[in-house]
């Protein structure tokens, strides 16, 4: 790879960035700008920015440092093949199950593209199987639930974009083929809850664990065969009802313990991973193979999109931009992701895992301390709900919260009525509009309690209604965005150290002779007690 | 009131507290602090702070800056009914929900006391009679779910508690009397998917709004009758499926369109109302009157801890100040909050509504901005689950997050294995206990993605099991808390005059002729193309 990574400090457009006189958002903000700062995403989607503070010489730098930092350039070298996630020595091939970009990939002696072209369509035949009965329970009876174990990125992703497309699946006279559920905590109290809502003769189990070794995955699959074995239902087969998801090279990989298992690769981060059979064998079973390749197909054009080098026709190079101007520039620690959808309600609860384990980092790819800030404290809640919760402080706190909106035109479902002369979908949309406008414009008042300062920062990333390509695009925008983030900051986003420490404690603590540190064992001890 | 209130940063104690060294809570860590950092919180419940970069010269200040803000002081005025909500000029009376422990409360010619034991007897009865089939659907069946239809305080907190609960009332042989259900959102999809799961004749919704104003929740009441009229149910009467949950003043108070109503008052915010009426109903309703007193209990004992003067006989004014300390002297701007259990799924989310909209505030008390920081932000999720996920960012990420977390001794069901040595709640400890470790005491390693800082605050509250009685202390803890933390940055805990100006604009939008700002209606029109 010939790009020469450099720090974010050490780019000269960044200190152009830097010297170039703060805008305030309140006096930038017009109708004139609101129809100018519009960049179009994949599949009629669109990202607007009138709501920044970026004005034209804020922009022409940003254009400059992704040009110096070789965002585009990196992302070219990143879809062939070459080894992005440099501490652990991998390549990152996430974009390929939805597509080729790039030159071909081989890697393990196989043609990357292919192997997930293979899988996907192993888990269209498998599904095929299920819903047409020729695949049924252990006791002859028809699979109607499927129960994903994973955690993390096997859990996270899956689980946002299954409640996402619920409602979709769920309109204009469609039913979702089967119902889906998640367990994921290693607190026994987690599959409990779950297992009391589904039969084991008509369940199905995905055991997801790339290495094969997760603790809690492992802990919560005996969990479950036991609760089966206990069912004492003449016939019943644990292991006829458990699928896995798993790498090649795991211990779990071509088990007789499963009814089969479905592939995925060490180039895949598990927060990267929801279009990859660990988001698509659950998406498949539940609302049908052809919904879930509408999600990758959306998710494609997002990743074309992110090829181009000028920052007003590539959304996510520009959002992260951005980002990294209300980051390291305007030092705002925190953004909000704001959905109004209420179909996107654990949405946020993914990108924090996307963001904060991506960028979470304070050495950069050549493991120096970087001497700036890295990734924010991501957190959300659907609007209009965080209206009545955290916005609060979103408008009248000490500190400045960038804001991240989505908005769609119509629902879901045609599930409306009018009351007092307008429909809640309507409602819902005006909320949103009422909110960016508040938070940029704010309010004056005699009585300082009812004075907003405004000049509160947001983006808007608007479409016609959440299907399953709208949802794809919107996956990869932030997939990408956090990418891009990852090249200016000079870290590596891709691989996930922190988790590691507390691994090796709890080993620590359980092993039989444990040697742990004294405190560790004084708080288990407190936690026992 | 005599009570002489004054900025944090006038006060002596805080300057002392300033100057003193920081404590690296690395070096601080020992076994005996960790038995010496115990404070005793109600019904058998411990807060530790052993891992908070506090040391014996902090916590002297520490208790000098709590009395010198009169922090207690503040606090019994408050439960003898002084205006503490000053800007709206009412009383703040969350506590009397619980039981007495100031001096009797006379407002709108009635004793608050009497009055709010009024209600629970109310509900109580209302339960026993729903419960028996005293008090059926209009079509003659018997209600076996109950559905809230409220934003925000009228939501999070109910919610967050009725997912609590659900374990404890399944366990041991025990089954909830009937389901609870929550429609929040004005996004129709929202009340769609729940209505998806109910029967209109065996279904009691509670319209929960105390101005009886609330748009969502109007909105949400006419969709679900429209619903119910659309069922068509021979027989069916909307009306007879609701009861009102409101303040008397409220247009839907003694309205022949429900069942009855329940009280609520203008001295109780939303957020403080999950022991009043707001969360009484629906939680007696699903899961037994009885229950619910329990929740009251433990709520009334931490109440009754947090009038210790001595610090560390008082676990949510040390937390509060430990708080402040964080915030305004190391200046995080963020905290998360990390339950170990899964039934405290939302009670992350329940928190980020009680602190970031009791906190985020910008003026004192007198209406001067605050020249310091308030309210941070509070987001979380549970462990295990988030280890997997943001806590890469807590642990490697260039900022200081610090950490609540919040554990118990056993799991709500006994429902458990033991697999590779282990029970699956001994692993979730175990895990807990590592991470608190991991955090404070980082690790060295010669590959720089693989170091971790260390040095990175957490406390700890643990408890046997997550009970009602544990429940209420836990809220009550928190609620307190935000309550000292409002009397030590000198700002107006219970308003929120930060929800009021998206509210107009939405109006302004909404309305036929709206004359609203152009860029108002440019951000609806870019919505709804």
């Amino acid at each position: 790879m010939n790009i020469p990574f450099k720090n974010l400090d050490e780019a000269a457009s960044f200190q152009k960035l830097q010297a170039i006189p703060r805008a305030a958002v309140n006096e930038l903000l017009s109708v004139q700008r609101i129809e100018a700062c519009q960049v179009p995403m994949a599949s009629g989607m669109r990202y607007q920015y009138a709501a920044m503070p970026v004005a034209d010489k804020h922009l022409e730098a940003l254009q400059e440092l992704a040009d110096e930092m070789h965002c585009v350039d990196s992302y070219q070298e990143l879809l062939s093949g070459a080894v992005m996630n440099t501490g652990e020595s991998r390549m990152v091939l996430h974009h390929l199950t939805r597509g080729q970009l790039g030159a071909d990939v081989t890697a393990d002696g196989v043609n990357k593209r292919e192997f997930y072209i293979r899988e996907l369509q192993r888990i269209h035949e498998f599904s095929k199987k299920v819903h047409s009965g020729a695949l049924c329970g252990s006791t002859g009876r028809p699979f109607d639930t499927v129960v994903q174990i994973g955690i993390g990125g096997s859990d996270l992703g899956p689980r946002a974009l299954s409640i996402a497309l619920k409602g979709f699946a769920s309109s204009q006279g469609r039913k979702p083929a089967m119902r889906a559920k998640f367990i994921s905590n290693v607190d026994p109290d987690d599959a409990a809850e779950v297992l009391e809502t589904v039969n084991p003769e008509t369940v199905l189990f995905i055991i997801v664990t790339k290495s094969g070794t997760t603790q809690e995955t492992l802990a919560n699959r005996e969990l479950v065969r036991s609760w089966m074995e206990r069912c004492s239902v003449p016939g019943l087969k644990p292991d006829e009802h458990m699928v896995a998801v798993t790498s090649e090279t795991s211990p779990l990989a071509k088990s007789s313990a499963f009814l089969t298992s479905f592939y995925m690769d060490d180039y895949i981060g598990g927060r990267y991973s929801a279009t990859s059979a660990v988001g698509g064998l659950i998406l498949s079973l539940a609302f049908g193979a052809e919904l879930f390749l509408d999600v990758l197909a959306g998710a494609h054009e997002s990743d074309r999109l992110a090829l181009n080098c000028d920052i007003t026709k590539n959304p996510s190079l520009l959002d992260a931009l951005i980002g990294v101007y209300l980051r390291n520039v305007l030092n705002c620690p925190a953004t909000a992701v704001l959905p109004y959808s209420q179909a996107l309600s654990r949405f946020p609860a993914h990108l924090q895992q996307l963001d904060m384990e991506s960028s979470g980092k304070r050495v950069n790819r050549s493991g120096q301390p970087v001497p700036y800030p890295t990734g924010p404290v991501v957190f959300g809640e659907p609007g209009t709900n965080g209206q009545h919760s955290f916005y609060q402080l979103l408008h009248q706190g000490t500190d400045m919260v960038p804001l991240q909106f989505i908005g769609f035109t119509s629902s879901q479902r045609s599930f409306d009525i009018s009351s007092g002369g307008s429909t809640s979908q309507e409602k819902l949309l005006a909320n949103l509009a009422a909110q960016i406008t508040a938070f940029t414009r704010g309010q004056d008042h005699e009585d300082p309690s009812k004075q907003f300062p405004g000049g509160r920062p947001s983006s808007l990333i608007a479409g016609d209604q959440l299907t399953p390509r709208a949802l794809g695009v919107l996956l990869a925008h932030f997939e990408n965005k956090i990418m891009f983030q990852g090249f200016l900051w000079n870290i590596n986003s891709f691989d996930q150290e922190g988790v590691q420490l507390g691994k090796k404690l709890t080993e620590q603590l359980l092993a039989p002779h444990s040697g742990a540190d004294e405190s560790l064992h004084a708080f288990f001890t407190f936690l026992k007690q």
